[in-house]
């Protein structure tokens, strides 16, 4: 098993990884909270059939009580309705202030059920359980909680930091290849912003007999990195590597492309534009070859208007100004801040033109 | 004007209080925020009608860009689905990260506002205005913001501070006796769990030539309270003194009776239950004559039964106890932590019985 102690300023807790963890998960919260008390499993109809009632049994036989609340699966899921049911639920199964909520499944429970526990009577623990490779890497670490508004993804939301994250690799047998490689484009991001090696790693196929390693190392970096800016005010940005674009991805194709892919694209197109920029040494041959191992996509089919469109509603727009993340080389990134009028001109450089 | 600067562990802002405030409301934001920025004015269609325009025009005066979201009066408004519609706005009217969110009204249009500006892009800064007496008092200090549940008050929320708190007193000139009263009856509170001499303006009337010296006691004695325990967990629960039972009166009322008028009520039952288990000085009859002198409620017409079965799914109920604040006298308060299994038979020493 691997560990990573993610420190932050109201706490420190651990994210732990390995195999067979999930029926021991009722021991690891036991240990992690010192104490037993009532549990609301959240959890959607996917992911709640395989792994919902082992979970549920190694919580009861900690000698937890334990309610759930399971919804429909997808990105759809993620919105205002569905938090206040489950806020409902929560109230329902008598869920008091010494109570935990816990996230199993990937990074639409995982965000959700962080900002339901952020807000129930103004806060209540919760424990993340990741079931897919990009909420091991991503959405369990950093404290970002919230959901969708029909405006934009993750408008709404909470900094909000889970008592323990229990990643059991495992769990990634039962995902498709699709769900796989989202998580996967999100670790190529990590070795574009700042490892070198761990890109390797993935460009060599390395990572699938070291998975536990490589996840850890994502989480390591994304703690790093969160640690020294938790707010998100500045070195954080460098996260959202391929973000800012892939945000307008998603949005154009109402929400039917996943975030990984999307986060793919939008890597490439602001590579493409780095280097036509003239900012970034060459890289971006060797970035596509790496997401096209992994079947991920290299390029959009929205319009540069529509795709503008989305980027001035993006919640990370200060002001009149926009900050994209781009390559200086593989394994390094830069903020580039520049005035919400030059959008058209980088994805038009995104291009290739 | 009287000014009482609250310390919170993340800020310090000022509560100013005094006449003729509305008009120069602007140039104070200013003051406080150091910029100008955009600007979402949430009001309710009772209040936006009279005040909407005037603070409208003194934004613009000092040079921030206006918008305004206006929802129907009422606390059946503050729920999660005028919340959303509000953060659909906010998007819609492109607020960023570096605008802010302005409070125009009573506790609902704070309370609700707070939690958006907590919450929308993970939080922007807000401005309160209060103009209900209770707002003044109340809900303007100590960062709680939230709507309510189906299944209760208050349930879901965060704990968030304003930039500035602006009190004009003039406002309390259009609000009905009715509302007026609910403000009294929260100020009778403050007297009661600390401030015998507030006590005593409440009971001679001296409080309406000196409302600015009397507001500006409780948010002192509320900010006070509150900069000792930001997040509620111990002296805080003073202030809920009346709360307990009141919040489960006016659940109890389907939200028919005001706020105000079930924390008196409220007040009047645990009163008298501490008065009838030896545990106060005989205060009871007191504080009942003041209730009366501003034609507030001194009992309730609901069954016990009812008002146990609001009081168990109340969130300050932490496992299966339960906290009242219980008056030892007129200006002293203590909490006493009994087992919910004890609910019945206070609210029968409350009834006299």
């Amino acid at each position: 098993m691997e560990k990573v102690t993610v420190k932050t300023k109201e706490k420190c807790y651990d994210v732990l990884i390995g195999s067979g963890l999930l029926d021991g998960a009722g021991k690891l919260i036991m240990s992690a909270l010192g104490r037993t008390c009532r549990a609301m499993i959240v959890s959607d109809d996917a992911v709640y059939p395989l792994y919902g009632k082992r979970l549920e049994a190694s919580l009861i036989k900690e000698g937890f009580s334990v309610s759930s609340f399971v919804f429909k699966n997808g990105e759809e899921s993620k919105n205002l309705s569905v938090y206040g049911e489950l806020l409902e639920s929560c109230a329902e199964a008598g869920i008091t202030r010494s109570d935990i909520l816990i996230a199993l499944g990937g990074g639409v429970t995982g965000d959700m059920t962080g900002f339901a526990a952020a807000t129930y009577l103004r806060c209540v623990k919760f424990v993340q359980i990741p079931t897919t490779l990009l909420a091991d890497v991503d959405s369990s670490v950093g404290g970002k909680t919230g959901v969708n508004l029909d405006a934009g993804k993750n408008l709404v939301g909470a900094f909000y930091q889970p008592e323990v994250v229990i990643c059991d690799v495992d769990t990634l047998k039962t995902l498709t290849d699709l769900i796989m490689s989202d998580g996967i484009s999100e670790m190529i991001k990590y070795g574009m912003i700042c490892d070198e090696e761990l890109f390797e790693m993935m460009e060599s196929g390395e990572f699938f007999e070291k998975t536990e390693e490589c996840i850890a190392r994502c989480v390591k970096i994304k703690s790093d990195i969160v640690s020294r800016d938790e707010f998100d005010n500045g070195e954080r940005q460098l996260l959202n590597f391929g973000h800012t674009i892939g945000h307008a991805i998603e949005k154009a194709s109402s929400l039917k492309m996943t975030h990984g892919h999307a986060v793919a694209a939008g890597m490439a197109v602001i590579s493409r534009a780095a280097e036509n920029a003239g900012i970034s040494e060459k890289c971006y041959d060797r970035l596509c070859a790496v997401l096209e191992k992994y079947s991920l996509p290299r390029e959009c089919a929205f319009s540069d208007e529509e795709l503008s469109g989305y980027m001035r509603s993006d919640k990370k727009r200060k002001g009149d100004s926009i900050t994209f993340v781009v390559p200086e080389k593989i394994g390094k990134c830069v903020l580039k801040t520049v005035s919400a009028e030059k959008i058209p001109e980088i994805l038009k450089l995104g291009r290739g033109e």
